[in-house]
């Protein structure tokens, strides 16, 4: 089975070939370029250097969301080109479970944290628990846009080590260290930001069990609204508050 | 700080950027081309794409061994180049701590195993003990060639859980089946191999220690003898034996 991966849900820009449990090639980037800039071009070198038929991959799995607008566009409209020209499936990937496969076979609790500003994280909380000689990934707080102190609480009270990764540990990271009762740790440059191995190894999971879509299918999981949508749900409230 | 990542010790051809805790870039690929064909363009493209001037990087982190003569060879090379034009110190990252580091954090016993064949690995093992808010890697079984069965053994005797990563996993995976007492997990494809990532982030670990050597110092450590090496001494006891 061969996976192509794609994350550009943040900052990070990746792109990745696993097949049966072995990495191929991946190409990671973490630059000021915008993703359109970097995405395609980077599947491109890849390919070449790799020598590889983008018609032997089974599935494209693609970062789905939660993570930045235009990043979760571009990768989700570059995944839906390649699987309609390639006529190959989509396996969507949410953006926090890949990151959490990034520290697979952990012992601890694993919370990626992404920045959302003013104080709000789109976050999770993860376990890795044993499965059939490997392990699986269960959902120990469901991912949502929340207060960094809420998240901070909740893992407190779950009373067990945990290990933060993403790019709100950065932000936070004060506040992480005020946090009382909270043992923790944190992961290193190489797995603390989304990889699109883990996007393809976990997709490979996912695509095993038959959970796929179709390229039309596929839109990406935003949790938040956009600025546009808020406005016009604001604007709408108001009309309503005068109109009644 | 920003350290430049090599590893071709294996049949993995790695190459990244590490800058303060974060991994700028890392291309990577597992492919059978020979690392002559990968590494140097790989470090050629990926410095076009972040539009990096290697005059602005610190240090030349590079896997030192062990591993395959030819690929440790041309990593060397490929360091000791770059370190002579560009002025740059080397830090020799011994390749199973590099490869330990994918797993940093990690609560269990790191045992990366390269296959050396005939029975043999390059094996070491590893623990992460708490160091100043972050870990540090301690060697519980010093880095060797032994027979697998030997290692399989000495890490049933440890009594601690134990992940498993590298190429010697797929070749050995069913001796480790059969080890009795021995309570183990396999790393996850996006860390189960040499990654330059690591190698960058242990170097800057082992840069701030001033752990470095000029380029002209730089030797590859190979830990077994080239065939040539071995064919030479046995021709030398020959003699030896036969002139007495």
């Amino acid at each position: 089975m061969k996976i192509l991966g794609l994350d550009s849900s943040g900052l990070v820009a990746s792109v990745a070939i696993v097949e049966n449990d072995e990495l191929v090639a991946e190409y990671t980037t973490n630059y000021k370029k915008t993703h359109s800039q970097t995405l395609l071009p980077m599947l491109d070198e890849l390919r070449r250097m790799i020598e590889l038929d983008l018609q032997t991959i089974d599935a494209i799995a693609i970062a789905s969301g939660p993570g930045s607008f235009t990043g979760l566009r571009i990768g989700s409209a570059t995944a839906k080109g390649l699987g309609l020209a390639l006529d190959k499936p989509l396996v969507e990937v949410p953006t926090l479970e890949g990151m959490a496969w990034n520290l697979y076979g952990s012992d601890r609790i694993v919370c990626p944290l992404m920045d959302a500003r003013r104080n709000q994280v789109y976050t999770a909380a993860y376990e890795f628990l044993p499965d059939g000689g490997g392990f699986r990934l269960n959902t120990v707080i469901p991912q949502g846009p929340v207060d960094i102190h809420e998240i901070l609480e909740k893992l407190a009270g779950l009373n067990r080590p945990v290990i933060f990764l993403g790019d709100g540990v950065p932000v936070y990271r004060g506040e992480i260290d005020k946090q009382q009762g909270l043992q923790y740790a944190f992961a290193a440059p190489g797995n603390n930001r989304q990889r699109a191995a883990s996007v393809a190894a976990l997709g490979a999971v996912y695509f095993a069990k038959g959970q796929t879509v179709s390229a039309g299918e596929h839109r990406p999981e935003y949790l938040r609204r956009t600025q546009a949508e808020q406005e016009a749900e604001r604007s709408g409230a108001r009309r309503e508050g005068t109109g009644g």
